[in-house]
């Protein structure tokens, strides 16, 4: 596999406690983030365990050098796009000496103890100012069951294994994991009436996507080569591209979705590093006999040999009454990342094709990562058919789309034998009613 | 009329060289924006005749008190965002002062006279860092032709006259008048070819539209009222979106345009505030017999009396055989921005009706301002008809898309009797051969 090192060793251990076995956090992970404690200042920190080390502090205490302290300085203000925008060089030398700094072994514990604060008593930030958001739709599962409900009989349109289907998505509402999101108004029109009515939606969906943030960015009238694409990556997160069904459906011919999306985005705030999830790289799935073959624009070898990431998904939702009864959430689908029938880097070589530019801590959905059964769907309106199949919760209550309380919470996971698992950190918000 | 002082006075004259008769930026126009000069530090200014008053400068110099100093501190930085987020209030007194200056009778002549620049020595920049920018398809004749080369029985979707369709678009590939245009390469499928092929538009066309400044914005999850979406406009500007219509014709199903527009957006520099339009508010055109009424949340009587916007628009084509015989360019169209079927505030209003939130320097797009008339047709689609019925130039070219050295024009001017003409100063770029 490309790209392990010293970092990715499995029986590595750190001082910090509650590290070591982390479900997402141990020191084999390190993702960067933004937080900030009582005087709400946003510094940036990595997670370690259920404590965030401070890295300007870390810095200023002499702990980081070279690049690594560069990388650290060029995130000073809160906002992690001057950190992305050195690329894969500094970030890696600051993933090393973090590493170095939180080993079992690491000589400097007793400075640095002090650098730690609990993740509980910390508000975390977007890790970066986001110029803009793409959304793409490469779950190939996902574009063909929704394709189903509208086209029977023709469900991937002709445009779909050619292109890298995407639009571009809402900055300003994109929030991290814990904030609410509320129903929103809108237009909608149901098939038994004439004319559209204005009111809260009544189809309300969660979408199971990963997010993708850039690093160094492209100028404007110079693509990046498919072979120089995964370079522009500077690390991923969860991403919940929350839908109102209802307002989507009559709306969205013939310029795209956009209030029917536009109201809220919720990320996981963690940036999990390409460094990070070397381990859980895996070939492109070859395509079904008779797809056609990528444009070469769109081919790499190595790409296609390495560009896939292997990462357990997971969909959770806890209602009000699941809550109550002290129940776990349920999990309403289980996926992974291989479903999608692009890599990101073809995604980021057909973004830039046209001579688009990128910039340092800009965002790209994937599109809903559906698997090929109904347990993988990634979202109600396949996993209930459009509301004709409700879902069946433990405390018997049933969902067609999504009701005011009800919580959900998309996981990530990487897990391979021979490598320590880490996660994404949870995505989670909950509906609040419309107003 | 509303909103209507002595800013607006005809007979007004101002002390400034130039000014007076200037056909976009007489005394009564005073539109913000920002400038360089050779030490590249980016400022605020407000152009006036061929030149550029330095507001920064002018503010140091004691030459501004009050909310309009208030109003140039919070543009500090070289970008507008802070000043646009402050309002009506600030930008009137800002617009009263200058005005007070620069006027003939003005008693500061000597103190501000070397506060002005030629504008020629001048850089202009893009007038904000724009967060979000949402180009809405407001212009329903050209809703319509474009709709007729694709459904000749069905032009207008179902939804059009309910919804102010409208779509995210990309932010950072937005640039000032003046700067190139590089033909984009992408994607396309002739219609005698079976599988797509890769290389250079070759339709490549321009979209007349204006642009919308938004000034204060609203938080996440709180709509702005029709009535009070007026208020959230901060300027206009033309605005050309550049269109490759090969690669739209093939990527944009379902999900709307992508990089079809993405490659470039070219805008004019300076923000027309919504003070100096006053003048040419008009009636929203009432809507055809049989037409919907706007649904209530869309719907606001002040807006409807006096919403749009009585601006004659252009669009003028200069191709390198027409400048080596030294010809004026060649008016390809002329419109009004009154073809709008939605006023800006219905635009508002629609946007944010699901919560999502506007921020300080969002732009806005109305879509293109075609006419009834092939003559008033806005992009090339619609006048040549999709290539089938190419423009004769006074060189004896043809155009059916645009072709490498052209030089696309738009200008925009207010007119009416017993008021000072206004202009938006040009739009302007060349197109250069794709890489």
């Amino acid at each position: 596999m490309v790209g392990l090192d010293h970092t990715h060793d499995a029986p590595a251990r750190s001082w910090v406690p509650g590290a070591d076995g982390h479900p997402d956090f141990p020191i084999q992970n390190l993702p960067l983030g933004v937080f900030s404690m009582e005087d709400g200042a946003k510094r940036a920190g990595i997670a370690i365990g259920d404590r965030i080390l401070d890295l300007p502090a870390t810095r200023a205490a002499g702990l980081l050098s070279g690049e690594a302290a560069r990388a650290v300085a060029a995130a000073e203000g809160g906002a992690l796009n001057g950190l992305l925008a050195l690329g894969a060089g500094p970030r890696r030398s600051l993933r090393e000496q973090v590493f170095g700094l939180l080993r079992a072994d690491g000589p400097h514990r007793d400075r640095a103890s002090p650098l730690l604060h609990e993740a509980s008593s910390c508000t975390l930030h977007l890790p970066a100012a986001i110029g803009d958001y793409t959304d793409f739709f490469v779950g190939i599962h996902h574009a063909t069951n929704t394709g189903r409900q509208f086209r029977p009989d023709q469900p991937l349109l002709p445009n779909y294994k050619h292109v890298p289907v995407g639009y571009h998505g809402r900055a300003s509402s994109i929030r991290p994991s814990g904030l609410p999101v509320r129903r929103p108004h809108g237009q909608a029109k149901p098939p038994h009436l004439d004319a559209p009515v204005f009111g809260p939606s009544r189809r309300l969906d969660y979408e199971l996507e990963l997010g993708v943030w850039i690093g160094p960015g492209n100028a404007l009238g110079e693509p990046v080569p498919i072979a120089e694409a995964a370079a522009q990556v500077a690390g991923f997160c969860l991403l919940n591209d929350w839908s109102a069904r209802d307002i989507q459906g009559w709306e969205y011919q013939p310029l795209g979705p956009f209030l029917a999306k536009s109201f809220s985005t919720t990320i996981s705030p963690w940036i999990v590093t390409p460094e990070a999830l070397a381990p859980f790289r895996a070939p492109q799935a070859p395509r079904p006999e008779g797809d056609p073959a990528p444009l070469p624009y769109l081919f790499d070898a190595a790409d296609q040999a390495g560009g896939a990431l292997d990462l357990e998904l997971e969909v959770l939702l806890s209602t009000p009454a699941s809550r109550e009864a002290g129940l776990a959430p349920h999990r309403v689908a289980r996926s992974n990342a291989r479903h999608m029938y692009w890599t990101v880097a073809q995604m980021v070589a057909h973004h830039t094709s046209g001579g688009c530019n990128l910039r340092p801590g800009d965002l790209l959905g994937t599109g809903t990562l559906s698997g090929p059964e109904p347990d993988s769907y990634g979202s109600l309106l396949e996993t209930t058919q459009g509301g004709k199949q409700p879902i069946r919760l433990a405390t018997g209550e049933e969902r067609r789309f999504l009701e005011d309380g009800d919580e959900v919470i998309l996981t990530a996971r990487g897990v391979r034998e021979g490598f320590a698992p880490i996660g994404f950190g949870a995505c989670r918000a909950t509906v609040l009613a419309a107003r």
